[in-house]
């Protein structure tokens, strides 16, 4: 009967693992070219929510105690700084790279995580506050980021040409 | 210890409500004029994407065992037919008001229900599938459609002016 939280954990990461799918079909899709193209009229390009979105995964490696960030240069680009505000950015090229070895990455940490740990505080939450509110735990950031990754991917799906 | 389950319910319709509460914040910025505007050139109106999400979370009523849907004259318009090929369709000011109605509806739902009713299976399973893939539950459901509506809330968030 109380598998319940083991299913919740499935739930979770299928969720995530759907998103990243469709945004790596649609990575497939469009060329490099297409990348640098605004999403919509003055908005962001393809190539800087790729970053965001590179930057924003890379960071979930500390805040779920798994490891360092693997590219913290990414930060001040894609993170602290809008786009088309920095001049030398990473290729498009590139981009796809550090996305997929990311990625990789927090699923290779994703699947050794056994049940409990799931529930553990995440990095950006202290001690007292988590005893409070246990459930600032690693499996809502998951829930959190997968609605980030799905948000930027509705904007992303705009540079397919209609 | 094993209060796992209800922390990942409260995670989960806790990342619900910060949605709709995001779109409920977009739409109140909005009006009737601007939410009558292409999202970005050649693209879904701002009212059809409002009357599609009406519609989806309508669906989730009967979806989740809850009750009928409310309106299903919507169905045809904003989930059958691609946007501008229906020439009736309710007004921004209409749909304001079903939006409304429907999440409150599903609050009212999600509040009432115990632990364990969140891993019912869901309507579009069977009996024998649900054996098999227990996971084809309520809550997994929620997990999806909180997706969806943030995939869309990144395309409707293009019609604030820049």
């Amino acid at each position: 009967m109380n598998n319940h939280t083991a299913l919740v954990i499935k739930s979770a990461l299928d969720n995530w693992n759907i998103q990243i799918g469709r945004v790596n079909k649609l990575l497939d899709e469009l060329t490099d070219e297409q990348l640098l193209k605004e999403v919509a009229p003055g908005r962001n390009r393809g190539i800087y929510l790729l970053g965001h979105l590179t930057t924003v995964h890379d960071k979930m490696l500390p805040l779920l105690n798994f490891e360092k960030q693997m590219f913290p240069q990414l930060e001040n680009i894609f993170l602290d700084s809008p786009d088309k505000k920095i001049e030398n950015i990473p290729s498009a090229k590139e981009l796809r790279i550090l996305w997929k070895q990311v990625n990789d990455n927090l699923a290779f940490h994703f699947n050794n995580l056994k049940q409990d740990e799931w529930f553990q505080k995440h990095n950006s939450v202290s001690e007292t506050d988590f005893e409070k509110e246990p459930h600032r735990n690693r499996l809502n950031v998951v829930l959190n980021r997968t609605n980030h990754l799905a948000y930027h991917y509705g904007q992303m799906i705009f540079l397919r040409t209609i």
